[in-house]
């Protein structure tokens, strides 16, 4: 499994997501899920995956290709007029290698299924965010869901559904990120550190923070902790409603 | 959809269900998803039903139809020698009727599963709480695990995870029950109000507290306004980990 989130606000975009991929519960590795593309000043684009991770690998290796061949156009994303056109090719490129893998699975009664977060800007554009669906279409993010979860996104979605807005700053929006991935880490198995973190601010067209975030990492605990004790507190000092 | 959670504490039981039952999303209804059987002072169940309204209503009707018939002992739960051959007969009940179904409705390619908790106390017994699974086969609440939830269980586990001890009193964990509800309310449409409560105290074998929780309650609606205003104060409190 996996937990990734994006955040889309006013002031800039948060991309979070865990590093566990498995094959099996015996078979624990650890894979990079986001994967930056940054022309700095210019463009920058995240996106972060989730699903089979041969579906993965190879859209974004097919990615990476059209980016290095100069006369592949149409299918780069650094080049792509608009963070639609490319969501658009991230998209159908997921849904072509997808349909490459179906047939061969299909027959092992095997499904291979992905699913991405493209997020970004480019200079004279808007920033904006994008869930990519295994067949290619998404969804975008907007001011009433300034937030896009791909893989196990319920045990984190209680709290994002109460603290974010558009209009909540960067370092509250990593707070935000980093507590509900602590519930999903928390609750489901197949979710692991260590974590990848992006901050990039609005109009700057590049990554403004990258962070690795290790198992070991004494400040991600401690937040953690803290993040534990409130909620008991919290509950301590609720009222127990007892109409009759 | 459905939420229901079963706490099994060292001060007794507290259970805790929501009434909506669709079938697709423009075809919702109230159907109570707790039943108890009480002979107050000697033995109590309760039984809460997640899954296919038909397969559960039957199993229910069965049970009810064993308890009435006084030629029937071998299917009656207020006779089963102890509440771990009570849970037995409701799982093979509900293993039953679902094989019954299965072949007309795997003809119409649709799937009918239920899944159940069932818990209680009989004179001379301990306080018992099982989760019976569609096929029969069920797991046990112990003082490691001392909840257990069917439908959707992810949006309000994180809270149950981080405030649920055996040793917790019964206002607190019926507390603990309506706030997991509470989340869990707010995040999935299928899971809806009217709730049924119901607490019994240990060595009671009696249901102390019943209580159906409307959609107007005022004193539900304060509680869960008061939660979402405790995490955002907690949240607010809460430093950013910003380690290198």
């Amino acid at each position: 499994m996996t937990y990734c989130v994006g955040l889309m606000l006013d002031a800039g975009l948060v991309m979070l997501s865990d590093t566990r991929t498995n094959a099996g519960l015996d078979n624990i590795s650890t894979y990079r899920k986001m994967f930056t593309f940054e022309q700095p000043g210019e463009r920058v684009i995240v996106v972060m995956t989730a699903g089979s991770l041969s579906v993965t690998q190879t859209t974004l290796a097919r990615l990476q290709e059209a980016i290095d061949d100069p006369e592949n156009i149409v299918d780069d994303v650094m080049q792509a007029p608009s963070m639609l056109a490319a969501a658009r090719i991230v998209g159908n490129m997921l849904a072509e290698v997808a349909a490459d893998l179906h047939e061969t699975m299909d027959r092992m009664k095997q499904s291979v299924t992905a699913s991405m977060i493209v997020a970004g800007q480019r200079r004279g554009g808007n920033m904006r965010t994008f869930l990519i669906y295994p067949e290619g279409n998404f969804i975008e993010a907007t001011d009433d869901t300034p937030f896009l979860q791909i893989g196990e996104h319920k045990y984190g979605k209680p709290l994002l559904d109460r603290v974010v807005t558009p209009a909540m700053g960067l370092e509250d929006a990593q707070k935000a990120a980093l507590l509900s991935m602590d519930s999903t880490l928390r609750s489901n198995l197949s979710v692991g550190m260590p974590l990848d973190l992006a901050v990039i601010e609005k109009d700057t067209y590049r990554i403004g923070l990258r962070r690795r975030i290790e198992r070991e990492d004494a400040e991600f605990a401690a937040m953690s902790r803290a993040w534990s004790d409130s909620l008991r507190n919290a509950f301590t000092k609720i009222v127990l409603s007892r109409s009759a």
